[in-house]
């Protein structure tokens, strides 16, 4: 069960113009239903991603960085779901360009000029004959209002699919920025992968577009954590498909440049949180502030240490306000030199470590009383400088163990 | 239940000549039993250790470091179980001091001669008057004969106690390693603490068993993980009471020390497989070997890649051969440009992965065979280089979350 989260309501997904999106059933995905979504984007569009640091990564994510690096324009992204095409080696990579190639003659374009991804179980061979056969559906479903049959088709173990829109007005032009993703682990039940996808039609060089996906993801899918693991397939694409009506966005320094991140890092950030609410097994979505580091890494590697300990987690799962594991997990980050006697701590508005102490007005029961909630937030100060992040994560649960146990899909 | 673990039999710890050990029942663990021990040793022992690396490090651990830094010896170590002293100030620093104080007196010492050691519940107050009462009856027992019940006092969640021995000739003379060992987790259910103490009666130079301390930790300690959360009160610590007949060991590239060191490892890695036997819930044991690797520090962290990835813990547990996880987590070791086409790994006598993909001769009934005993070995082989490592660790069970989800002790 997903943590306070809904399917988006279709109609708050805004069509992006210049983008169009199709989906179709390649009979992929063992459990069914459409896994094959089709993106066609129209000429002038800049599209820039950000893909997995795991050294397995994918043959998709292997030819989407051809592609991108690449002089020509990228007019469409395929996806499917229910095979990651990982692990497969050089056979691996020829069924992601027969991908595109397929793609490219269903459109009319050429085949790097599209970008394939690939989600699901890994070391097995991607079905290419399959998604030949279903393109054409994909294609006669092209529309521009797709995005809620797209966010569902790209799913693979998500209980619910995910997506968000904003509306921006930039130099008095109004702008959309609407994106969807998948993923409930890091790495799901022998299948992989966060993908998302975010579209505006801001018009944005490239230097630009790309210099902005990566300062989004740092800000949002690289915030947020399931249980440690990184797929082997992780994607995230930015695409600017320039309709709307203003000036190209030309420098990052840019008040256009701001106002446009500020939009797209909301759409990013709503989506990353819809990855924890619906992680494996979740009963508690939690937030975990760290401020007073000396600088941002430090302040992520303090958030990780926390998110991804085994015991913090299974704690908030036992809504059990355990300050022993959370101080452990702190001391666990690696920080050179922590003074612990400046080390301060909230469970919500609850003061509960004081000085690397247990605080003095801390009691029992106001521990019990904010562990209690669907969602937590903690705060931790760590009093060596003002570098301040957040990080989003899930609890570790029976089910958590039981999905990833029992299942193998 | 501990995998294929049974306690020591008490013959089977043979005494260390210069070492009595003596136990008490102090009432700070709260199911009850003995929960002190005490070890004394005689004039001209000498003592190193090593401890936790986390920054949130105990009270008795920064006494320890203190006393082993000073220019006097070491001649008694006290421990109790069921309260970690850590996250507890100043107020937590003195408490150690108390307590090395009282058994100074008790046994006509210096308080710096003494070493304090604590293992349980972080962030409560160490109530050093129950030490204080309960040392005389541990004083009354002090015997050489004592090492099973030493081990059973410094329990705390661990199903099983935890010793080993080994007699070996250096220099035609008889020496006798010895130790004892506690922990499930490098953090258990609020409890803290891996505590292990090893002794011989050989003889050995300060520096060379201070070096000797940390290079078996390498392959022993250092070497096994349930969680991958480091306890804030770890240590180990190696005793050489030098009343065998033979030279002072002085060197290290002495055949001496080869021969005492290989005794020493022997019975730090049965303590520390030990641990993962009988790890929170564990109902596999596992061990990872890790070869062709450019240099021993990359083999490590693919190994304890593999070893801390809960979606790999998982399948352990469901006897699952789910080898997409396995690349997975083998990606995610951070290993710099790595050519995952000359990775190759096997589950046992079975090689699943070749060349970075399925193996051609692998079949899923093979892999399931050898997922079922009790215990599993795995060995992946990189390709890079000629270093190599040994990892030991268990699964992940429901009963890993149960334990952390509803026990607070």
């Amino acid at each position: 069960m997903a943590v306070n989260l809904n399917p988006p309501d279709a109609a708050s997904l805004r069509p992006v113009p210049g983008l169009e999106l199709g989906f179709a059933e390649a009979g992929i995905r063992k459990r069914g239903g459409t896994d094959l979504m089709l993106m066609r984007l129209e000429p002038g569009s800049r599209v820039a991603g950000v893909f997995t640091q795991n050294g397995f990564a994918a043959a998709p994510v292997q030819v989407c960085r051809e592609h991108l690096a690449g002089a020509g324009s990228i007019r469409a992204l395929i996806v499917n779901a229910g095979n990651a095409n990982c692990g497969t080696g050089a056979q691996g990579l020829d069924a992601a360009r027969r991908t595109c190639a397929a793609v490219a003659k269903a459109l009319g374009l050429a085949a790097t000029e599209v970008l394939p991804f690939s989600t699901g179980v890994i070391l097995e061979h991607l079905p290419v004959g399959q998604i030949e056969s279903a393109l054409p559906h994909a294609v006669a479903a092209l529309n521009a209002d797709h995005w809620g049959a797209a966010a569902q088709a790209i799913m693979t173990t998500d209980t619910v699919p995910k997506g968000a829109s904003r509306t921006v007005r930039i130099e008095g032009a109004p702008v959309t920025v609407t994106g969807i993703a998948k993923g409930v682990g890091m790495l799901q039940p022998n299948m992989a992968t966060m993908l998302a996808y975010i579209a505006t039609d801001a018009p944005v060089a490239q230097p630009v577009l790309q210099r902005m996906v990566r300062e989004v993801a740092d800000v949002s899918f690289n915030r947020v954590t399931v249980d440690g693991d990184t797929s082997t397939n992780d994607s995230f694409v930015l695409i600017a498909t320039g309709k709307a009506s203003m000036d190209e966005i030309a420098a990052q320094s840019s008040a256009a440049y701001a106002a446009l991140k500020t939009a797209v890092t909301e759409v990013a950030q709503t989506l990353a949180q819809a990855i924890a609410r619906d992680g494996e097994g979740a009963t508690k979505f939690i937030t975990i502030d760290v401020a007073g580091a000396a600088d941002e890494a430090e302040a992520v590697r303090v958030a990780k240490a926390i998110a991804h300990s085994p015991l913090v987690k299974t704690a908030f799962f036992a809504s059990d306000p355990n300050l022993g594991r959370l101080i452990m997990a702190i001391g666990n980050a690696g920080v050179a030199a922590l003074d612990t006697s400046k080390v301060d701590l909230w469970l919500g508005d609850v003061k509960v470590i004081e000085n690397g102490g247990r605080a003095a007005t801390y009691r029992e029961e106001d521990g019990s009383r904010v562990m209690k909630p669907a969602e937590i937030a903690m705060r931790v100060e760590l009093g060596r400088g003002r570098a301040a992040t957040t990080v989003w994560t899930c609890d570790f649960s029976y089910d958590y163990v039981k999905i990833n146990a029992e299942y193998r899909t």
